[in-house]
């Protein structure tokens, strides 16, 4: 079994070279963000990961979290660990300073977010969901809810949780049924919610839960939803918890992964009515909650990229240290490391320089939002939010679905020893499975992708992008650097099929809504391969310069070599995707039901 | 949890119109294989898998093989589930009839063994060993031992398994080194084996191993290796097992799937010997194993079709319950069940098409196999050994990495139910993982079809098979019927690719062995599609006539459907390979291991 030992020089290049960290620091309110106080803040991160999560990483696995009288209590280690997590201050990274967050940068906050995933992600979605229902009710709560919720949610004192999904109702939130009836300043709930990430445990003295209802007279479907704050304990006038609230958790799932994150099904106003303030305007839930849904699918991505780097990590040291098997190449009889071996070295490649490519994605888009939140001009603002809003489905919907095929290569890697739970590698496929479920499945987000974002604004941020990405070619056609010909090659190619496949799409999208939301999901993909060699170019064009002026040239070459290995073996993917999107749903829609 | 029916009309479709059934009847002790016993033996087959192995398929999952004093238990109602299963004559369907099988085809077996697979694969793996272990004897065994253990393989009484790995050496069996030293008429094992499958249980009241070991003066590698069989229990003059040898299961691995089959480390001679008898010709061991390896790598690559079966009809039954959403075409605000979204309909299509293709590519290959053993013409079984050679490996690894993505597909159609483990779909999915791994992994699989099979006879078996498909192209584009233009154009591209992909391979094979191997993987799963496309299109062409014919026109016409499907959706993966493979290894090869 690995450690973990978060990839401090990759995460540099993206946030620096890619993602133009030290620009960040321009935007009103990152002023103290510096490049020296982003490389401290990564240290100490890279620390609390390798040094606190990712030791509890297995046992948690093995353990899981139990369900006792008194509720659901952590695997052994993790309250400290959050304990030591929230003393941090890493709760509050990018938390509103307000309400005593550190106001740090998103971009910085992402890679954290990274590192507590990659090293164990069952304990990184507690703050991932805490972080949710804090951004929710700081932009909709009202300035008593946030004065006397907020500061405690920032400072991870307590904790966040999402109830979307009743059992009737799984990504369909119109027929949510859970009831919020007012009385006097607050409501009562009565209800069943399900998967409700860590929705109880023993960490905290408090849980704060965010919860979709309808109040008696709220019309049908999704018109008719309201959003809910509804404490675990009741506050005192003091605000410290009082009395406990009438909502518990009455079972956990037996989960293929993240054992050690608690998925409950909890139960409001079994007894008298679960007590719950409205946050934001009655009718108004589901916007409100999208605005946590957001940040929400953004960090998922990033468990996608953290799974697929824990997986890496641990398939490299064990392809370095697993000595089978001589070199075809070769007359020596000598066994060598399975790292030597050119099919390893193409599962190796294959994980890395996916990651890469998700990282650059994930980072840049990170980099993106702060600007959507802090740009003073608002047309750039605007820029960066169309941009967001077209591709957090792809950060989503790509980058987890990578996570499960790379944390799979990661046990194959292995050989038989992958198949076995001590070695670890299983674990990383089991965890990395739900990223691509939760949050809206990919499915769901290719949906949003095709249906909402590229119908909404009939195509203008992707066409955006395209001219973007194009101006990246031409970069690459017109240095000198033989390097990046094929790069570049390559690279141009996959944007034109992208223009085509888009093109396709919008106009499919007016004459047959069926037949775009059948090819929803390869478009999905293609657009994510195609952002990864977008970043993956911008990457060479970076390397190739600091590789001339003398720089770490060992890494810049490398990252030359793995851009080449992605332009050349991953690329192509996109090319098959425009194939299958272009040819339509092949009469698949139209297949009797009984013959399926 | 979903039950599991076997899909008869689909098995039956691909043994008759595609395997051509009828025709192997008339090969020289296949004359009793009528169509009509085929059909009996079919229903007979599905009823026991639906009705005795699938109901114990999630409880053997949950309770796993255990280890006590007395050796290996196998999980509730398994032992008397064996007992059915050897009863009805099941281990010998294709066994010798001089030692008590049923000599039936091995195109039946193929279909059995799907079924056994697809209602419990952790059952289904004891007779797999056990036939492997009983072709190896059949073949290289003395007369003597072939009488006195062949009825009762043959029939099912005992099992047998293959012992290779040892911890040092997992693929790479140049480092066996367990003893074998002589005594007598026989000689005493010394050492340990891992990995061993059913290595140990409680279901028979003897097991027969058969083990790869090295007698004192031994050349070095795999030169030196020789077969023994090492039984559980001595036999005594009877021929009933008497004396335990010295052979025991010492412990059992934790894995993430197949848990109520026991992946055992056996010990052999930690007292004073196991007893072990010379299977064939000393120093010869290993091509002797080849002989069980072959049959049980084509048996894995069933094993791939088959977890996708399961997960396809647990999907689709589900898909077909779940009641949620609306359709985005309709203005309806009625809720539907999940099966009429298109991406729902993409996910199962996608199943459901490759199931089918992988299924005619295993059958056809099963009657190659046939053909190969009892076909009277000496050059023909020479043409459909020389088939079967080359397309072994291509079985073994594109049906088992199918196996894994679509048992992984199975879980997403469920949304978050599918993460739940009592929903079953993620048993799929953890079981099949382990088929690309096993037997070889889909390296391993993809250097021998590159660097033996490719490299053996320059390629010709390979150009054969090109011009077989061509013929089937050429039908498509003279037929009539407007359904097979799609299907044609895309099946002529993707065997164009082919040709292109094994020039390149040839070319390269000889000048640069490990820039083929980086690509090997990629060459295989290029093959593996083409392949599907071959059969698939054949498919078509059947189905286009039977339709015309007025035959079962719903089944025939969506026949033509799922084949449209696997052309344009599928077959482009094909192209993405073609152009990773003629773009080299992208200098993947070449970076310092401190990079990765």
């Amino acid at each position: 079994m690995s450690t973990y030992i978060a990839p401090l020089r990759d995460m540099r290049f993206a946030m620096t070279e890619l993602a133009d960290l030290g620009a960040l620091s321009s935007l009103p309110g990152l002023e103290e963000a510096t490049p020296e106080l982003a490389d401290a803040v990564l240290e100490e991160a890279a620390r609390l990961a390798a040094e606190v999560l990712a030791p509890l990483n297995r046992t948690g696995d093995e353990q899981g979290a139990r369900l006792t009288q008194d509720g659901v209590v952590a695997a052994d280690g993790f309250a400290q660990a959050y304990r030591q997590f929230s003393a941090g201050g890493w709760s509050g990274l990018s938390g509103d300073p307000e309400f005593g967050g550190q106001g740090l940068p998103e971009l910085l906050h992402a890679a954290a977010v990274e590192m507590w995933n990659s090293s164990n992600m069952a304990f990184a979605l507690c703050p991932l969901l805490t972080a949710g229902a804090t951004e929710a009710l700081r932009q909709h709560g009202s300035g008593d809810l946030k004065q006397r919720y907020l500061p405690n949610l920032i400072s991870g004192t307590w904790t966040g949780t999402m109830n979307l999904t009743e059992p009737q109702a799984g990504s369909d939130l119109a027929a949510v049924r859970t009831k919020a009836v007012p009385e006097g300043n607050h409501y009562r709930l009565y209800g069943q919610k399900i998967f409700i990430t860590w929705g109880d445990h023993d960490m905290t003295d408090n849980v704060i839960h965010l919860v979709l209802a309808r109040t008696p007279d709220a019309p049908e479907g999704v018109r008719g939803i309201s959003l809910f704050l509804v404490p675990k304990f009741l506050l005192n006038a003091d605000g410290s918890p009082g009395q406990r609230n009438d909502v518990h958790c009455v079972s956990l799932e037996h989960k293929l992964g993240i054992h050690a994150s608690p998925t409950c099904v909890m139960s409001f106003g079994d007894k008298d009515g679960a007590i719950g303030y409205l946050v934001g305007h009655e009718n108004k839930g589901l916007a409100h909650m999208f605005t946590m849904m957001n940040e929400a699918r953004q960090k998922v991505g990033i468990q996608g990229l953290a799974m697929a780097e824990r997986a890496y990590q641990q398939a490299r040291e064990y392809a370095k240290e697993r000595v089978q098997g001589r070199l075809a190449a070769s007359r020596s009889a000598q066994a060598v490391a399975i790292i030597h071996h050119p099919d390893v070295r193409r599962m190796l490649l294959t994980m890395k320089s996916q990651i890469e490519a998700m990282r650059a994605f994930a980072y840049v888009m990170a980099a993106d939002m702060d600007r959507t939140h802090r740009h003073p001009d608002d047309s750039e603002r605007a820029r960066h939010q169309a941009r967001v809003d077209l591709l957090i489905p792809v950060l989503k919907g790509w980058c987890t679905e990578l996570g499960v095929e790379i944390a799979s290569l990661g046990v194959q890697v292995h050989g038989g020893m992958g198949y076995i739970e001590e070695t670890g590698a299983c674990q990383f496929l089991r965890d990395a499975r739900i990223a691509t479920i939760y949050e809206g499945t990919t499915g769901i987000q290719a949906a949003d992708l095709v249906a909402r974002k590229l119908a909404s604004d009939g195509g203008a941020a992707m066409s955006k992008l395209v001219v973007e990405m194009r101006s990246v070619a031409l970069q690459l056609e017109q240095s000198a650097d033989a390097r990046l010909a094929p790069i570049c090659t390559a690279f141009a190619a996959s944007v034109q099929a992208l223009e085509d496949a888009t093109e396709w799409m919008l106009r499919v999208l007016t004459t047959d809504i069926d037949e775009a939301l059948a090819s929803s999901v390869d478009y999905l993909m293609m657009t994510g391969y195609v952002c990864g060699g977008w970043q993956m170019a911008r990457a060479a064009l970076v390397a190739s310069k600091q590789d001339a002026a003398g720089e770490d040239q060992e890494f810049h070459r490398s990252k030359l070599a793995t851009a080449r290995f992605y332009a050349e073996k991953i690329l192509p993917k996109a090319h098959a995707l425009q194939k299958a999107i272009l040819l339509g749903a092949s009469g698949a829609i139209d297949i009797p039901i009984e013959q399926f």
